[in-house]
C-alpha cells in the first residue's frame, strides 16, 4: 500500500498542469493506488468561491488547498494538487504543513504559454480584459528547488507524468514495478 | 476495516456537539477506526474564513464542508462535522452528495443552551452585541428524521455518544465489538 502524499503542480496557466495530472491520475488508477484531484475547476467550485485575484486572496486560497491536502495525505490518499499557485512562500508553507511533499513545476515560458493559449485567457489578459493574470499583469515566483522539473515545451505530457512517478517511487510513496 | 461515513452534528451553539464529539472520537480512536474533525474552529480557521453569516454563506460555509466531507469519506475515513448547520436543505444537500452519512440532531431547549452558554455568547447576542446568532436572532430548523437524537438536557454526553456508536454498528459502518 502506498503512503499518502500531495503532488502540488505549480506552473503558468496553459503550462501543462491539467494535461499530466491526467495522465499521472491515470497510470497511479492503474496501479491500484488512491488518488484525488484539485485542479483549478475543482477548488474554484468548491473551496475558493468568491476569492479574488489579489495576493492576500490568492494566498488563502492555497491555504485552504493545503488544508484539504494535508487531510487527505494522512489518510494515505496521493492527492494531486493542480493550481497555477505563484508564490513561492504559500507554496513551502504547504510543504511544512503536509510533511509528504513533491513539488512539481511545470515550466513553460510565458510566450509557449500564451501561444497555446487553449482557454483564450491570454488573450483577454493581454487586451486588459481580465486583470490580476499571473505571467501577464501579476508575478510568477518559479520553485528554487522543485522536486521534479516537466518541461513543457520540450518533453511529452507522458514523459513528463512518468518523471513524476520515477519520483514517486524513488521516494518510497508508492511501489516500484 | 471499518467504511468511510460522514457524522454530520447539528445543533444549536451549547447545545453539546463539541463535548460529545470529543468522546466520540476518543471511543472511535480506541476501537483503531481513523476519525478527523471538523468542528467549528477547525472549519473557521481552514475553509470558511471571511464568511459572514447570512443565510447565503453559511450555505455556502456548509458546502464547503461538505465537499471535505465526501473526499474523506470516500477513502474510509469516519468524519465527524459539527457545525450548527441551521438549514435543513443544506444538511440534506449533503447527505445526498455523501451518500455514507449519519445526522446527529444534539437537541437542547434555546433556553437550556443560553443557560450554560460556555463562551458567553448568548449573552452577546441577547444583547444585540453579536447579530444573526442562531436560535436567538436567526432561525434554526430541525431535522425532522434525525438518525439519532441527542437529548443532551436529560442524557449524559457519553450516553448521547454510545447512542452514535451503536448507529454506526447498526449501519455497518463499523464492526461490532
Amino acid at each position: 500500500m502506498s503512503k499518502g502524499v500531495t503532488v502540488w503542480f505549480t506552473g503558468l496557466s496553459g503550462s501543462g498542469k491539467s494535461t499530466i495530472t491526467r495522465i499521472l491520475e491515470k497510470t497511479l488508477r492503474q496501479r491500484g493506488e488512491r488518488v484525488e484531484i484539485l485542479d483549478g475547476d475543482v477548488v474554484r467550485t468548491n473551496l475558493s468561491k468568491g476569492l479574488s485575484f489579489s495576493k492576500e486572496d490568492r494566498d488563502l486560497n492555497i491555504k485552504r488547498v493545503g488544508f484539504v491536502c494535508q487531510l487527505l495525505t494522512r489518510h494515505n490518499v496521493i492527492v494531486i494538487a493542480a493550481v497555477i499557485s505563484p508564490y513561492k512562500q504559500s507554496r513551502e508553507s504547504n510543504r511544512s504543513l503536509i510533511g509528504n511533499f513533491i513539488e512539481v513545476y511545470t515550466k513553460c515560458s510565458v510566450e509557449a504559454c500564451a501561444k497555446r493559449d487553449p482557454k483564450g485567457l491570454y488573450k483577454k489578459a493581454q487586451s486588459g480584459e481580465i486583470q490580476h493574470f499571473t505571467g501577464v499583469s501579476d508575478p510568477y515566483e518559479e520553485p528554487e528547488n522543485p522536486d521534479v522539473i516537466c518541461e513543457t515545451e520540450n518533453e511529452t505530457p507522458e514523459e513528463s507524468a512518468q518523471k513524476i512517478v520515477l519520483k514517486l517511487e524513488e521516494f518510497g510513496y508508492i511501489d516500484k514495478q
